[in-house]
């Protein structure tokens, strides 16, 4: 007989990522999809099915080798019962989706808020591996945070904990944030602040590597402005520089409240490596208490894509091995 | 036979309280004596050897019907192995306090830093009692912080979490702190930069309230800063309102990371009472998301003196109830 598994679903609103994780967190096989968002809840609960099904054949695996299917999902959630309250990019709103899971499978079925399942992958077997006290943050589009003490997610009073996007980080003459807001973390420091940082820039200059990068392709992307910094192009340099210092200085305020073990850093934009992490790691020594940080590192997340499906997967382990299903 | 009780002991700079706590958190009775600071450690241990002998007397009780003892030292702590690796205000530097104390009394004792055993006695039988994620402000000549999750102290990486005094909130000309930086919110915002504020304001103007206070008495306090402001002088009204203030903003963004249940005031400033905790609510609210501070509120401390031995007693309670000793 094979050993046991888990299966591992990151929900997001464009793909789905399914996969088989053994008991030491490592990924034993995955199958991705694009996420039927208009087809509905009930056609991505079939898809769901459809998935495991290809899974275990693929592995060789039946559902009696399943210890039981841990999900992440984009979403508020009524942890203790299961149910999606609100998950705004996949228009689902009170669905059961836990209940529904588990009369489909017959194994134990959690669900938990993709970003928090991400950072729990990474502690259980990425670049948090053997820390019990973790801040992650997600850099992209906005900015994610997800809270783990004592080992486990912490979710707060009402699930908010580590909603640390929205940390004011400029009072005075900040960027217009989603929140109504300004001057929050995600406005001055995500890949959407880089690209309006360089867009700024690129609109007064009269020639340049930005410059010309806009003309060419009529658009700038975080991506291509960390391309031209690592070219030398100072104006692109001092854009990351900003945002580096400035996620340096708001991780070092978290520090004196939580004093984590490690600081992950993942999400599209920690891709930028050294450029980034440099002036980042620098404005965090200045502006924390050398006491208060001595046991506390900073390093980028390793497992990408598959941090939200090994989490979920782990939110099972952790149940199965405190004999708690 | 007596039913079964604690001993909590806060051991300060200045006093030593001691009280027999119950079961249920009340303090049955209490002892008082000035700290022998300048005697030494022996000498503080032979102090706690008479005034328990004394407690017990007084309450009728044996060492039978104790438990075990808690004790809060104002110190950096090997939690661990109960020793007080630092304690400045004490003169004492790696002294094995918990097994000193065990071989006195042959009960099990526990140590913790004053601060989270305070924090510990208003979660029990304070303010914070039923809520199990609360910040704990201690506001005084610094600003003391303790973080608890999940119903128990939560110590961080090496024993710095809740060292809020140091969170920055002032990024241009701040006011120098004792940390060797400048704009941390004790520095900004603790009884100190209220005589600080005030002495500022009284040496620039000629008639006035807080002016006649301070060539009066030839200084000025953080209470009488309070009480003018309360007599309805306008400046300090002012004062008091931007300490309120930076305090209301500095919880906020506490609170995007920690979403706690309770933020609890504390420390000789909190009993201002009305006129600083008005201005404080009202920027927090300001600077808050709704959805993230809907769980949560803030309020004032209330065992006053009495949470440090409160809390120190809810060490041994909570080992005990687990089963732990």
């Amino acid at each position: 007989m094979k050993p046991l598994a888990y299966i591992g679903i990151d929900l997001g609103g464009t793909s789905i990522k399914m996969g088989l994780v053994d008991q030491l967190g490592n990924i034993l096989y995955t199958l991705g999809s694009p996420t039927p968002v208009k087809a509905g809840y009930q056609h991505v609960l079939a898809l769901f099915s459809q998935m495991a099904e290809q899974l275990l054949r693929k592995s060789d695996n039946e559902w009696e080798n399943i210890i039981g299917v841990g999900v992440g999902v984009p979403a508020f959630l009524d942890l203790q019962k299961g149910i999606v309250v609100e998950a705004v990019n996949l228009g689902w709103y009170h669905v059961p989706l836990k209940e529904d899971l588990e009369r489909l499978w017959t194994v134990p079925v959690i669900v938990e808020n993709d970003a928090n399942a991400a950072a729990l992958g990474e502690m259980w077997n990425g670049a948090g591996k053997g820390a019990s006290h973790l801040i992650c943050l997600t850099l992209g589009t906005g900015i994610g945070g997800g809270v783990i003490i004592n080992g486990d997610i912490y979710h707060g009073a009402n699930g908010s904990a580590g909603e640390v996007g929205h940390i004011k980080v400029k009072h005075h003459g900040g960027r217009s944030c989603n929140c109504g807001r300004k001057g929050c973390l995600e406005a001055e420091a995500s890949a959407t602040a880089i690209v309006l940082d360089a867009l700024e820039q690129a609109k007064g200059m009269s020639t340049g590597l930005l410059k010309e990068e806009y003309e060419r392709s009529g658009t700038i992307t975080a991506k291509s402005v960390v391309q031209l910094a690592r070219q030398g192009d100072l104006v692109c340099k001092q854009i990351i520089i900003n945002v580096g210092s400035v996620l340096g200085n708001a991780l070092a305020q978290m520090c004196y409240l939580l004093n984590p073990e490690i600081i992950l850093i993942g999400g599209g934009l920690s891709q930028a490596g050294k450029i980034l992490f440099d002036p980042l790691i620098q404005a965090f020594n200045n502006e924390v208490l050398p006491r208060v940080a001595e046991n506390t590192s900073i390093v980028p997340a390793k497992l990408g894509n598959q941090a939200g499906l090994t989490g979920a997967a782990w939110l099972i382990h952790r149940k199965y091995t405190l004999h708690l299903l």
